[in-house]
């Protein structure tokens, strides 16, 4: 009798079905808990549902598991109790959590490591936000400073009435991140993952396209000189390392004009623009989490061939996706990934697909045919 | 809210699990109907357990599904009611199910079809087992019937008093298969998927190579000429439709001497043969067998790579294959599935491991350097 390898993993949406799916691969047995019954984690045996503030349920929880991760950095870790966050269960930790979670503390601290970024200042008040755009001009971005991601939490402003209505909007009571807008030419993503003891292996660079701040298409490798490819690369293995992440890490970047390349934000966990990685590369972004956070040797994160197009699939309040399946799989060379969540509302990740190849026209012509199978 | 199709699968074992995580990702429930609490698909929620003969719990799980499949012809159908083998929602169905799982009426059937097969005789007695030692010589190949695999229920024989034991230790009272033995060169493998319609799609042609009638590697393509790899195609789509055969199918070959390529036998379902499909593919054979049994469109079968090796990782008194996954993971490229096997009984299969590549001695090496991590 052999005893499997446990994960946990804090939240049950797509990112932890599809790592868990990943994990299984290598026989490694998944524990989500969750809030909900349902979702994207549904099909797996191993779910603990019960609130972020049950400690008991966390502490057991904890107890079956080798290593507990976490589906997203959004996660109520605020209601979780002491002894799970300061656990070395947690990987990423505490400490890097805490760099993480909230925006303001990411930004401050790539500044004080040196990372470049574009300009920005927490605002609490009308007077902050007046002298901000006085600093910066107008457009300006505002965020929320915690969850904020796919368009949630974010907002272009151009003018000072628009920008104090998002401190209140927003920040309901808080600050809000102000940056000054950057003229980038493109947006670049890349995984990296990291074990415990530093060792890293970095994904392609990628280009993400995003349409009303979400991502929509994600190419790799990012259509832009190698040497920018390098630089980006080089890059996010500082952030990773400047965070103290272990696990896979998503780290965003603006491409400017005159091809330098500020950091944008990081997310602390597979993420949407390496979902290309499952059929594209060697080893999946959700294998390499599994490896990174098990304190596993890091597989190959070479593309098998030279391009890779992934698309979002989105939700709509007329379409159903999975009477859209048998069409889109009409497509051919298209892996079409669906996430199973039972609530569909516009806008709403509901899937994604993939397409690889050696000719980057066909490639995208395809993805976007089949994508356009679910509008 | 949308309703998520539902995938049955009768029998939990590792074809069901990897049936499982493949439909996972097309957004398809999979439901699973077994004996025993354990075993590779404990991982999924929707899992029923109970005797095959318990009527009343088939009648509900077939209730829940669309299409309802087999993790293996071997599943105790002749306990199952009439209700559910007879269901349209039954893929492979009764007809074709009756044709493959007695190995005496399957290679009869190939028989009546102009399919080449070796030469072979049932036989229930002393007497007509000399009489097929005498018309076949030694040595020869003797088979049980029914739930013979992997060097289950198989046994070559060299001479009267092997072939007399044979029949009492694999007949148990009924025939036993006795085949001529097959001066072959290699054996050639093909898995091919088929929609209810007929629409097929033809997986790149394999070699197996076995040793103790277990399958140990699979090479893709198998190296041989592309006239013979073309026949082989063309041959194994001609038995799945005299088979009348739905979802994946693998189907065993002998290629001879001079060329001649005669049928072996067939399995209706994913296949050890066709693991390799998982990367080396752009779809697997566990999402094609998917697609085939809920009649959505087949997907591309077409090698991202070159060259692609799978080999098994078989059990072993001494070794925990868990304790060996960090040294498997560090030869870089290999992809390592584990099955969660609870029992490690020698030689059973607990996983396998597949490599890709552009050059053939650099998949192989690395495959078998893997794999010795296992041993």
């Amino acid at each position: 009798m052999t005893r499997q390898p446990t994960l946990g993993i804090l939240g049950g949406g797509q990112l932890a079905r599809m790592t868990a799916l990943a994990a299984a691969r290598l026989g490694i047995d998944v524990r989500i808990f969750q809030e909900s019954d349902e979702g994207p984690s549904e099909l797996l045996r191993h779910v603990t549902t019960s609130e972020w503030s049950d400690a008991g349920a966390i502490e057991a929880f904890v107890g079956h598991c080798d290593v507990v991760t976490l589906d997203n950095e959004w996660v109520d870790l605020d209601a979780i109790d002491e002894n799970t966050l300061s656990s070395d269960k947690l990987r990423p930790g505490r400490k890097s959590l805490s760099l993480v979670r909230n925006k303001i503390r990411q930004k401050q601290h790539a500044a004080e490591q040196g990372i470049p970024i574009g300009a920005f200042r927490a605002c609490n008040t009308p007077a902050e936000l007046q002298a901000a755009a006085e600093a910066f001009g107008f457009p300006l971005m505002v965020k929320r400073p915690t969850h904020s991601y796919d368009g949630y939490g974010n907002r272009r402003v151009t003018d000072i009435e628009q920008l104090e209505l998002a401190l209140t909007e927003l920040g309901g009571g808080g600050p809000v991140i102000v940056e000054q807008w950057v003229g980038f030419q493109r947006e670049l993503a890349v995984m990296v993952a990291r074990r415990p003891g530093g060792e890293t292996a970095t994904y392609p660079v990628v280009e993400t396209v995003q349409a009303n701040s979400r991502c929509v298409l994600v190419e790799a490798p990012a259509p832009v000189d190698e040497s920018i490819r390098e630089r980006a690369a080089e890059l996010a293995r500082k952030v990773v390392a400047a965070y103290h992440c272990v696990g896979v890490v998503g780290v965003e970047f603006f491409l400017l004009d005159d091809g330098e390349i500020l950091f944008n934000e990081l997310a602390p966990r597979p993420h949407n623009s390496g979902h290309y990685t499952i059929e594209a590369c060697k080893t999946s972004q959700f294998e390499n989490h599994v490896r990174a956070t098990m304190d596993l040797p890091l597989g190959d994160t070479s593309l098998y061939q030279p391009h890779a197009v992934s698309m979002n699939i989105l939700g709509s309040d007329s379409v159903d996706p999975v009477s859209r399946l048998p069409l889109a799989l009409s497509v051919p060379g298209v892996s079409v990934h669906l996430y199973a969540k039972r609530a569909v509302r516009s806008g709403r990740k509901l899937g994604h697909l993939t397409v690889t190849g050696t000719d980057r026209e066909h490639v995208m012509e395809r993805a976007q045919e089949a994508t356009g199978a679910f509008e």
